[in-house]
């Protein structure tokens, strides 16, 4: 830990998009004190919170005197702006460009499906049952990791991570839907070179420290 | 235009993340070749442009000689890597972050939701018929506009455009969504920020030309 400004991270223990924000901290050596925001009883949707973030998500990072900062990904830009190391990205454009795109394609085109409000409109007016429910986390969960296999399976650059041999955005975006694929007990085949880098991610102090079922207002092991 | 490398953009006429990549592109001088994948047809899913993304998506931008950029808001921080006036980000790491958060709700929280594949999954497996499709659309539509409105209304850095008086990636985002919502023609009540910054962006040659029913395979007007 380091002197920096403490941060205060709207959370919720199973929220991908604020386990990112916990890894990147961790990463950097920052500090934030959690709020929890109640996802599952829509704290988000309070008057409270929304004068936090006016778009009623988290996670929202809030620096002492300074701005509220929303959108995981942008969250994870900033910090690796304003504290460079060690880095979130590579140093080159076209690596760059390869490792965003890993992770835009796992938090715009896998994770929007699977939140709360989904579940909400799906469950209550669209008329799906618990099973129809699972059937659809099931298929974006499978479609979106099995894409990136093939991808990381395909391409050069894929190393020990998603991109070399360090971790990047890309691994903390896969490890952000893979620990929440877990907590869900969602389980996707043949997707080998997935399961390894997971595997170092899980290896990584701050990485573990981020689990869904380590934060405040998990449920305890049965 | 300028003697810049030709790009070729594998894009379709009505897709939402092409549009912000040809509004990029002329925004900062550059040309690209459009290849059209027919997203009505499944071509995205065949082999010949597997071969191009393996992820099955557009757009993807191919340099010549180069590598493929996929995901639009990696190409659009790629484009302004390489080629940076205009800017498309502010230049402080605080102002960057607003954009970045701005682009990313707009990618990641609706577009995901109205894609193909969803109407797709929700009308042949999930038992939506038109009807239940459309208030779908307009669920996430009207969503995703109104709590952006709520933010560009609170906020103090929203000027003629969502970040002060200039283009931004921003901007780009919320017109490639106004965009294709129109050509759904669904629209969106109360949303006074919102259309005044989208009427700022009509006016503009970079957008006007990245229209849907502008580009080749689009439907012509009745």
């Amino acid at each position: 830990m380091t002197d920096e400004p403490t941060y205060e991270l709207f959370s919720f223990w199973r929220s991908s998009a604020t386990y990112r924000v916990r890894v990147a901290l961790a990463l950097k050596g920052l500090s934030a004190r959690e709020r929890n925001v109640d996802l599952d009883a829509g704290e988000q949707r309070g008057a409270d919170f929304l004068r936090v973030n006016p778009m009623g998500a988290i996670p929202a990072l809030v620096q002492a005197g300074g701005p509220t900062i929303t959108q995981s990904l942008a969250i994870l830009e900033y910090l690796d702006e304003t504290h460079p190391q060690p880095a979130l990205l590579p140093a080159d454009p076209v690596g760059r460009a390869r490792v965003r795109s890993i992770a835009a394609g796992l938090t715009s085109d896998t994770h929007p499906l699977i939140t709360p409000r989904i579940r909400r409109y799906l469950t209550t007016q669209g008329g799906f049952d618990d099973a129809a429910w699972r059937r659809w986390q099931i298929q974006w969960f499978s479609t979106g990791l099995q894409a990136l296999e093939a991808r990381l399976g395909a391409e050069a650059q894929t190393g020990a991570y998603c991109h070399g041999d360090s971790v990047t955005m890309a691994d903390i975006c896969l490890a952000s839907i893979v620990a929440v694929m877990r907590v869900f007990k969602i389980e996707v085949p043949d997707i080998p070179t997935v399961d390894a880098i997971m595997a170092r991610c899980e290896a990584h102090e701050a990485f573990a420290r981020a689990h869904p079922l380590r934060q405040a207002g998990a449920p305890r092991p049965a």
